[in-house]
């Protein structure tokens, strides 16, 4: 008998269209793969909110514990995101040899290593393929099919709300806060925007790069983080007339110092293959000796390219269960630390409002010059006070020393924006 | 025990390259998944040919199959190529309960069938991401993670050698023969490269990609193919003055009428994502109704790259085989046919050689409209006898037809170039 028993915790957006997939999808996946997926639980936080679904009389509960436990679920699918108490649940499923599926990229970033250990000692399957990227196949490709390539660097845009803001912003003049509203509207931002304008979504996402490429635990908190709240509809019209565009990227690198992990906005060429990834889609380019550069993208965010790829990885971990035996990959992850992004190399593009006045650019020149910085290109507006630096590589105390000079002027008004440029 | 004796069927430059990070790469793979691969037997067609590898005494050998019957052989990587012996080969293997590794498209796209269908009752895997797309996931990601999304079609670059000859044409003003010539300097080309230039490479992983992405096993040679051996320099020229670059492309879709699936050479807008994937690399793009589009891109050819993916194969087939199972999920794939192309709608891209006189539009024009071919845009060129013709959507049949008509025109004198056009 093919057929698994499944409880969904969280019937949000993703769970409610994955339940949606599970009823009137169901011919087509029973005739694909053969398995009997059939939903014998989903938890909510209420039984009294109003539903797009309709389940039979006794499915939906409120104890997502009870549903973890009921000997009818064979397999567990976590949609409440947050690290508690989704992490007691899926500890407990585990425990009692349940597969996990879960899309929670916060709980894999900061549990995962004790999860994925509970999970194997379990012998049973921990699959989180929707926790980054979206529709993007990226945790199996990095696991299995380029388990045997030494990465050297993975840059990525994995926030779909932020690249979708910024994409407004670039193609049709808007405002950053003209493009949330947009965004929230649309449904690609939530009400409460916080984790993904201020990188954290994107430095939970990091952190399990970090461990898939690298085989490095790493605490997301220490993943260094600048959102895009203050990147201003000036700075973009700039960056393009100087051939960047500007984008909020991940970049997971091993440097001579160790291993480097950041989230922030930088101005990237046009011709970079990041550059052209627009809206809510996600892109990972993935870098090794062997297979020089690979880049996976796709749809990254939405109900619909979520539960698909939840699907796929319960059809995985439902075949395991039947075969007995789990599909997580025995591969090596320690705990490491990242360097701190002080003593990282960086390239800065700062606009500063100046006086309008001569003089004044042999001043500014000077501050960078004495914090040891070179420039690469000055540009002033004869419409605007606005002056335009962009500084050659050096490292990034150096530039806080010379944004330090700079505030100090009294020719300078104010540092408008700082942003990093990625070469 | 994490012991694991492989058997490598072919060194040629995949094959050396495995058995190069086989040996000094070990220490990586042993650190990342606990595995000890040993490489216990090397088939090759010739003992005394010189090979870039030393191997201990006993290990080469010249008959694949006492290889294949080893019993200190536990997983066989077949890298010969051709269907025979292969095919035979790769059976015997999985008669025997050994895993497989292939990057054989031609045997996978003619008697994968078979061949899966004895891996999974004798429960071992037979595994060939290597098969398809050079060191881009697709063959995983479609089996598992994008499993639950029905797919509409996949539109793709498969084969690097003629995307490799096709970016210089465009980049460098080469002609076909130069770019060839470099290709095969650059080992991009085979000394013969007709499996490459004429589509039939393509062809076969076009075939894979059918039973992978539609469930449908085809007939390889059922697929329509046009090579890229009559593109001309002249043709990429007014296609890039057009707002179009050249591509040889795969396209799989599901139509009204069926299945249909082929190769040949089109005319693609510049900001089509297909139209930036230059020189060898490949890409797919996965379209579908949940996911939208996924792309999935990186380098498609080169000993380093193929050996990367084919040893990240070995591992997940090695793991495999350690907790007792296969790696083969069970989907389900039923014989089909396709569509034959002349029922099709196209839009072409035409490029006549004119009597440079009054008049020649006009029947030129009336040759297409009394097929039922309307014509999208003309240009003539003021310094030559080229007009170039790109028609609206018409079946390929009608098409045809005009063709026909136009080759029996006093006032043309030769039909020089007729290439799709793909939106």
């Amino acid at each position: 008998m093919n057929e698994i028993g499944l409880g969904i915790i969280g019937a949000g957006t993703v769970g409610s269209e994955l339940i949606r997939r599970l009823t009137v999808g169901l011919d087509d996946i029973r005739d694909k793969t053969g398995l009997e997926l059939v939903i014998r639980k989903v938890a909510v936080r209420s039984l009294d909110n109003p539903r797009a679904f309709q389940l039979p009389a006794g499915v939906l509960v409120d104890d997502p514990f009870s549903l973890v436990e009921d000997p009818h679920v064979d397999l567990v699918i976590e949609l409440m995101g947050g690290v508690d108490p989704a992490n007691e649940l899926i500890r407990l499923a585990l425990e009692h040899k349940k597969p996990v599926v879960t899309a929670n990229k916060e709980l894999i970033a900061t549990n995962g290593q004790e999860l994925l250990e509970t999970a194997q000692s379990q012998g049973v399957s921990l699959l989180f393929e929707a926790a980054v990227g979206g529709s993007v196949p990226i945790i199996k490709p990095l696991w299995e099919t380029l388990i045997a390539e030494q990465i050297v660097q993975i840059i990525g845009i994995v926030n779909g709300t932020t690249n979708y803001i910024l994409t407004q912003m670039k193609h049709h003049g808007a405002s950053y806060e003209d493009a949330l509203e947009k965004a929230q509207k649309l449904g690609y931002a939530e009400p409460d925007p916080k984790s993904d304008v201020d990188g954290s979504d994107a430095a939970y996402k990091t952190a399990i790069l970090a461990s898939l490429a690298f085989g490095a635990w790493i605490d997301p908190y220490d993943v260094h983080r600048t959102g895009i709240e203050n990147i201003q509809a000036e700075d973009i019209s700039y960056a393009t007339e100087l051939g960047y565009t500007i984008k909020s990227i991940v970049i997971l690198d091993r440097t001579i110092l160790g291993l480097s992990a950041r989230v922030y906005p930088v101005l990237i060429a046009h011709d970079h293959p990041l550059a052209r990834i627009d809206g809510a889609t996600n892109a990972i380019l993935v870098e090794g000796p062997f297979i020089g550069q690979v880049l996976l993208a796709g749809s990254g965010a939405g109900g619909e390219p979520t539960a698909t790829v939840v699907l796929g990885d319960v059809i995985s971990a439902s075949r395991s269960l039947l075969i007995g035996g789990d599909s997580i990959p025995r591969v090596r992850v320690s705990p490491e630390d990242v360097v701190p992004i002080d003593v990282l190399l960086a390239e800065w593009y700062v606009r500063l409002e100046v006086d309008d006045q001569p003089g004044v650019l042999s001043r500014v020149a000077g501050a960078f010059g004495d914090a040891g910085v070179s420039i690469r290109l000055v540009r002033s507006d004869a419409e605007s006070t606005n002056l335009i630096v962009m500084t050659d590589q050096a490292s990034e105390s150096d530039h806080q020393l010379a944004f330090s000079t700079l505030n100090d002027l009294d020719v300078v008004h104010e540092i408008a924006s700082r942003i990093r440029v990625h070469r």
